[in-house]
């Protein structure tokens, strides 16, 4: 078994042995440079540490993982367009940095190479493989459309908030640990338990990024306080408030979001009613409710503690910026 | 085998019974909208014919033959946005029906989706059909690249112009043709073959493209005559006339590109240069070069003349537009 060190420097290495610089460089140079800052790694990790729950070698897992990362990364390209974000890991966003065809066109070619990498995997469930592939890379889509219609609804419900961010973010960490599964060849009740422990924990986790932005330390939490509540987005921090708010908090609220333009008096005076409704305590409830039904999901497997010690910490990591 | 009626009847049934209607039809309407006004649909044309030189039975070529169709569709819809597009097909284009963000998203959906009809092609040769669909998507790319990257030259060679119409028109017809005698488990100089047999056809094609714009019927033609003209398009034949021109042609020809503001005068000023120079009889012999290599690949092929018919009948169609 890969320790979570060795797994960490297998998903490095993989992407430093990348080479994208190729003619034309005006397309190429744009996929070099997002891939460049590289994040976290979160999807690849979870793949390649679902796959060793069940197969010892991860030469055949590296492609697939690149895949889902290099697909991750071309959908924050085209969400940043279509977002109109400055800046992401703190350096200009392609389309700021070039232009939005660029962001386009480069976006596109590399949603191509993450196929390209996909198609290198051969082995077993190959087919299941790709079609999980495809079906997970509709659903962001999905959840990415939804995203941009909840901006310019007035009230947004809160299931179907959390069916947003299911489609947006958590299916993707939920496909990643599914295909290690697969490729391991796991039983078809333990990949769809690892299906089921990444997406709570994906929930569990956007959910925590709300609550963060509002109740988190700034230091810990790695943004500025606030961040959402300046630009009215709808978290569900939000769309829980406007639910409970009675008449008087309503009309404060709404004060805040469309006519307060000091910043600090907005964050904190929507913060003051976030805290007198509680919302606070009902998105830590629910944020545990997820994290529990992750756990579930991921005590099923017929594992021993040893072997899941990876995945069991990666969760734990995931989730320990709260408390 | 089939005629060639009844491959059209296939192609035209087989999109007919597709449905995009699905949540959120924000995303999946303008896929349907952008299929719905159909074109000639001559790449799955191509497929199917090149497949049925080589298998009885189309059933397992029908679905990457809807890719290929699904996927040029979306690099239209992409192709539009970045080229600031009102119509295509005379109908008004995803973005200005819709908005740019939509036409981002809905053609990443739709690239999504061509990988899907692809990978339910599990037959023969898969992966090579698989690596091949990557290839040359990524070379599609590419071409879309060096065109937006020419409009901001001043001066495009004839060798860097004729890579550019071979990588954003021609290879997806050859890789047509060739997933097609895969999927039939052609030979494979054969496959090859029909790999240049399309990729000189589409060069042919594209040129004959330029070469109608400013000589063509526009009855025949079907779009107004001298669009390219107008809008100072680096076609071949404004590539050609600009490397032929003496000085005072140059400085006339500068001034029409820059300064002159009437349409037709701008037209007529043109083609007058390119009548001196002697551009349209080096543009149809270029057509007519490319077109011989088209064919001296297609009469390689080890098949009977009526097997060959229906292609060679829709190379014909194809090239007829110009005498």
């Amino acid at each position: 078994m890969y320790s979570f060190q060795q797994i960490q420097e297998l998903v490095d290495q993989q992407f430093n042995s990348l080479d994208f610089v190729k003619e034309p460089t005006g397309l190429y140079d744009p996929i070099e440079y997002a891939l460049s800052s590289k994040g976290k790694r979160i999807r690849p990790t979870l793949l390649l540490m679902a796959s060793n729950l069940y197969m010892q070698n991860l030469d055949n897992a590296l492609n697939p993982a690149v895949a889902i990362e290099v697909f991750h990364n071309f959908t924050l390209i085209h969400d940043d367009i279509m977002d109109k974000a400055d800046k992401r890991r703190n350096k200009p966003t392609v389309h700021k940095k070039w232009n939005p065809n660029t962001a386009i066109l480069s976006g596109d070619a590399m949603m191509i190479k993450a196929y390209q990498f996909m198609h290198k995997y051969q082995g077993v469930n190959a087919s299941l493989v790709y079609r999980l592939f495809d079906q997970t890379a509709l659903e962001v889509c999905e959840g990415q459309q939804y995203d941009m219609e909840f901006e310019e609804m007035k009230q947004v419900g809160e299931d179907q908030y959390l069916k947003m961010i299911e489609l947006k973010t958590a299916v993707l960490l939920a496909c990643s640990l599914k295909m290690g599964a697969l490729i391991g060849n796991a039983p078809e009740n333990e990949a769809e338990a690892l299906y089921n422990f990444g997406k709570y924990l994906g929930l569990a986790f956007q959910l925590q990024d709300d609550y963060l932005d509002a109740f988190g330390d700034s230091e810990v939490f790695g943004k500025k306080i606030g961040g959402d509540i300046v630009e009215n987005k709808k978290t569900f921090l939000l769309i829980q408030a406007l639910r409970k708010a009675d008449k008087s908090q309503k009309e404060k609220l709404n004060y805040l979001l469309e006519k307060e333009t000091d910043e600090v008096r907005k964050i904190k005076g929507v913060i003051e009613i976030y805290n007198e409704l509680k919302i606070p305590q009902v998105t830590e409830d629910l944020i545990r409710e997820y994290y529990d039904k992750a756990l579930k999901a991921f005590n099923s497997l017929n594992k021993t503690e040893n072997e899941k010690k990876n995945l069991r910490h990666v969760a734990g990591k995931l989730m320990d910026r709260i408390h």
